[in-house]
């Protein structure tokens, strides 16, 4: 057992910014057992640790982006979704058949994880299996915890990007070598998006997350013209996108599913996410930078649906959980104002439980400082954000999300364990 | 006399990014005399600097800022424009009615500003002129290039933040005091907005800018509420919001003027922006944050309106010219999605000419590395950017736009001089 001190801020429902100045943390084996304000007599033995930051808050989770992508983070900013995975996504994810090129990317995409505000992730690699494990190898050393995808796709891409009748073995051997082999760093089941899998991968895919237990992850609803190419050429008979990975068993109830992106959902499909208990991931700079559009996330909450945020990327340029929660208060805002409608605004209490709690549910207790959750933590240092007076602990925290980058953090800590 | 090598990007037109490597610029006083492949047999004995960097880019021209507001970035990002005012920057804004707090305050801006991607600015102060004099000290001694104003307000703000009737004997002491005192450190005739002003103050501005032949800067057509405001109980008689700033000879003609935001002209205005030659600075972080929505840039920019770009802090978050580039790119995609026409995304080299040319030119020949222009400059080194291999010259300066900040500017120079 071990007790934290520091000054705790999280969010524990959706509006609420809570803020623990010099408080304790109790901590057994990754879990905080209790919060304290002064310490116990009967704890007064237990070493202490002051957080060397200004004040603590929760680990980000990071509910989707894709490791494959970084060389391509702030370039190619010129093209929509499905012209601009032709054009520069497949063609940079086609070198991953190489491990030597896997090996150099990976090591710099789990570095800058490791040193990013994001405690856990969910991830897609490629469609190979081998480089897939050398990137889940680097982040099992990171101390991050993550779910990385094997991704599956078998038309639609370039040739160089399908994967052949074996995609159901090789898909198997991946789940096999990976499901064993780490603690903190799961694999998860990947199709890409419905336009890239035939209907027989899509089923294979559904009986390998029933036989395995596997969650799952995808993209729904990103680009009209996507939606549009779901709906009248390759699954005319459903009755929403989403309805195309329910069909397949590929969407929630009890198979745990993030979608990213819905940003243009038909009120049948927001139905058929809440029904089932289907996580949206937002990304709110991909959806910018591809022209996509502004996902309503504040009617998202509303309707109870379940929100984590995503930097999603290479669509997204950056790799900061940061940045995403501010970017999802900002296009917010342009939502309101094309909406005349300033209850669309999603404040930044929300958008700090989205990428804390609501994204950290995903993987168990986590993203609050309470009894029983695991113990993810970034402590913050604001110091050289400051101008004039820090202001209040509150002005503070929305302080580092605007302004911040990796150095705020001095430490970070994950499912117990400082990763630095 | 002295030769500059280095490879060397600008956007002499307004689609077009011009990458020449290796290429020596002969500088004489601070401009530029000629631009060589190779150095010609008579300047072979000139003294020649190769640029640290790994290319060169024009520096940044920033055409509206708040050094006042500094200490908001980042914070209180829940209101839109005229509560913001009132609960958050007029407050704010009055404190520099002491001296040593606008003595630290501007310390911090002067050398935020001048490690930052901008070469030259157009930035309002406070109504305080003792205060105004200390930033220009101090910008002056920064070696950047900028216009300062000492801002006009005598109505509609908070009493602690509203001249007398000593408005205009202030004004013209502080117009005495600056303008024979700096080499590079402008005054600038700077009526808050229009609801800031009553019709005598905004006339006594106007003889002011026409006796001491001064540029005008202020803000226009932002909010749909300030919008209204100005038309419906300020100026009702005006046939739109910069008719009233022209009928006080305050919206360009043979007055440079530039004029912040834009986001709702009407078409008379829009006539109005373009027949007077007057300057936009388009700042589309702050349009976000305050909700107030998309200014039309692309079709600004087809009729031929002077487009520049500003960062607007603190309505805007970031000091940083490279976002504030960035962030119009962005929010024209979105104005793309939501009018289903991709024709009004801005482009890269767009963007990246209105901050460097078109801003340019408001300090004169400016922005683009050709014979007469002065050199403004900043070598950047982007190798702790890139991930894989470096791509294009086109990409690259791209990448260091997204992903770039201070760091990757290894030297800077301003009108010949080099800076750091």
């Amino acid at each position: 057992m071990h007790l934290y001190h520091g000054t705790f801020i999280d969010a524990p429902a959706q509006d609420e910014l809570r803020v623990r100045k010099d408080h304790y943390l109790l901590v057994e084996e990754g879990v905080i057992k209790a919060v304290f304000h002064y310490v116990p007599e009967k704890y007064a033995t237990l070493p202490v640790t002051t957080l060397a930051g200004t004040f603590c808050i929760p680990g980000l989770v990071d509910l989707h982006l894709h490791a494959s992508q970084l060389a391509l983070c702030g370039i190619n900013m010129d093209l929509e979704l499905l012209p601009w995975l032709q054009s520069y996504i497949f063609p940079e994810e086609a070198r991953f058949a190489s491990e030597e090129y896997a090996d150099q990317l990976y090591a710099h995409f789990s570095n800058a994880l490791l040193k990013s505000p994001t405690a856990r992730a969910c991830i897609f690699a490629t469609i190979h299996s081998k480089a897939t494990l050398l990137l889940m190898d680097k982040l099992e050393k990171s101390g991050l915890i993550t779910y990385v995808g094997k991704v599956n796709m078998n038309q639609n891409a370039i040739p160089e990007l399908e994967e052949d009748d074996r995609a159901a073995r090789d898909t198997r051997a991946f789940i096999e070598a990976a499901v064993e082999k780490y603690q903190h760093t799961l694999p998860i089941i990947t199709p890409r998006f419905v336009p890239s899998c035939t209907k027989e991968l899509l089923s294979v895919l559904g009986e390998l997350a029933e036989e395995y237990d596997l969650p799952v992850q995808s993209h729904i609803s990103e680009n009209k013209r996507e939606i549009a190419w779901v709906k009248e050429l390759l699954f005319p008979q459903a009755s929403c996108y989403g309805a195309v990975y329910a069909s397949f068993g590929l969407f929630g109830g009890k198979r745990k599913t993030v979608m990213a992106h819905a940003v243009h959902c038909t009120e049948a499909e927001i139905d058929l996410i809440r029904e089932r208990g289907v996580y949206l991931a937002h990304c709110a700079d991909s959806n910018i930078n591809l022209a996509s559009g502004i996902a309503p996330i504040q009617r998202y909450l509303k309707e109870g649906l379940r929100v984590g945020i995503g930097t999603d990327i290479a669509g997204g340029s950056q790799l900061s959980m940061f940045r995403a929660v501010c970017d999802t208060i900002r296009v917010s805002k342009l939502l309101a104002e094309r909406m005349d409608d300033t209850s669309v605004i999603v404040t930044f209490p929300e958008a700090f439980h989205a990428a804390t709690k609501t994204g950290g549910s995903f993987f168990g207790k986590v993203g609050i400082f309470d009894e029983g959750y695991e113990f993810d933590a970034l402590s913050i240092n604001d110091d050289t954000l400051i101008i004039g007076s820090p202001g209040t602990f509150e002005q503070r925290v929305e302080r580092v999300f605007y302004l911040g980058n990796n150095e705020a953090i001095v430490s970070k800590f994950v499912g117990g364990k400082q990763l630095f």
